[in-house]
């Protein structure tokens, strides 16, 4: 997808909300176990109560691994049914992988070409070979791990490098790699006040913002500091919205929870 | 595993030797196309034929994800293979993951419960709450990304931060997690003359040293600079190993490459 469709979609519905589908089997409603795929019967439910109200959604990957195989398939019938119903959708594989050069291109291919994903979320640690191979994919998109929303964060990324931090290194040194257009970056919610800085490096970025929500970030915030003339955000939720309820209604509770953040997100655009 | 038993290994085969399973269906003998699972039937042909040469296997977990469903059935049965075949070998997921803490925990499912490696390679960007939950499980091995063998790690491992490399840092900042002892850390061939200062940081832990062969490290350098009283070195050769010969009789050939590689790691036990 073009980040021209991705900003007409902003515009259409008002709104750049990101549902995370972070699933664990433990926490869906009882009633749906008893589905062939219950993980892929309640994504299935969840994308179909709130496909209008948000412009992403975000698989996080790691939630389909812990099941194999099995999990595996929900995966691919969960990028499927979006790609096929709901083509307008912007879908993001939260994966966080990178590796040397002709391994990072096997990954590339998993998420752009077997499960056909727009975007991949992607670690700096091992610098540029590491990252282009992302980048060569046209009309794909690379989300760079910039500053993350959790307390780890403060490990490294926010360790002084040659007078800057070193997620602002990641920032300046990306943009030098080939095809870096390509690039998008996560910057979590719960450090928002950074955004400033953030937005003197990368003006026109997209930002995948995670840790609205349930991890305490405030999407007034986010806003306040982040976004550009295009909007240029992508709020993540995941947990907030998807686990709303346990009932037999959860789709619709889902739904009035993405709608709240929708209603927020409106007023600013 | 304990590490006490990968040791005891290392010294009944005389070899560190650690056989990476980056399997690409294009680089494999053309007469295994025809197996119902051609990647599996590399890779036991493989293993069968090098399993007293070498201690531990390490699949490119890229490699079998590029495939989708079908390379993750691969990875499993090569895993479960290895597990109920030689399990005194001890097995490395190479899948470089690394998340916020719910989401590192179902990465180490996948990896520690699921599929049954003894460990995982971790990147170590998103910093401690990313790096525990895999610490937390007994018996299994969490080897961190220190200094990779890749030209991108100049762009951020070098880097100084507070006076050391950042490489440096995450060396030293790790071993204050919880479980550390569970540790073990990889540090790219190419890179040699930089195991000196990293042994004065990690002195015993075990490192996982890829980049020998194909990408022009050096086993003898290694073994000088990297080396402990029980080794604590596992070297890596993936291309080298597996890909030397496209034969019918490829299995043997990639375990002359092996033996050639265990004989010179004889003499250093």
């Amino acid at each position: 997808m073009e980040t021209k469709q991705l900003i007409e979609q902003i515009k259409l519905k008002k709104s750049f909300l990101c549902i995370g589908l972070d699933v664990d089997i433990d926490k869906i409603p009882s009633h749906l176990l008893e589905e062939t795929d219950p993980v892929f019967a309640f994504n299935k439910a969840i994308i179909d109560a709130t496909h209008h109200l948000a412009v992403a959604y975000k698989p996080n990957i790691a939630f389909y691994e812990a099941y194999g195989i099995k999990g595996w398939q929900s995966l691919k019938k969960t990028i499927d049914y979006i790609n096929e119903k709901y083509p307008e959708l912007f879908t993001i594989a939260d994966a966080k992988r990178g590796d040397i050069g002709n391994t990072s291109t096997m990954y590339a291919k998993a998420f752009f070409e077997d499960l056909n994903f727009d975007s991949v979320t992607i670690a700096p640690y091992m610098g540029k070979d590491s990252v282009e191979p992302f980048l060569a994919f046209k009309n794909k998109h690379t989300i760079l791990l910039a500053l993350t929303s959790n307390e780890g964060a403060f490990d490294f990324q926010t360790k002084d490098v040659e007078g800057v931090p070193l997620y602002q290194k990641v920032l300046q040194t990306s943009k030098s790699y080939k095809n870096s257009e390509n690039l998008m970056y996560v910057v979590g919610a719960t450090k928002a006040t950074y955004l400033k800085e953030i937005r003197n490096i990368i003006p026109e970025s997209f930002l995948l913002v995670p840790g609205v929500g349930a991890q305490g970030g405030s999407l007034d915030e986010v806003c306040k500091y982040g976004k550009t003339q295009n909007i240029g955000l992508l709020i993540n939720s995941s947990r907030g919205i998807i686990y709303a309820s346990k009932d037999e209604n959860f789709a619709q509770k889902a739904a009035g929870k993405a709608k709240e953040l929708q209603q927020q997100m409106a007023a600013y655009l």
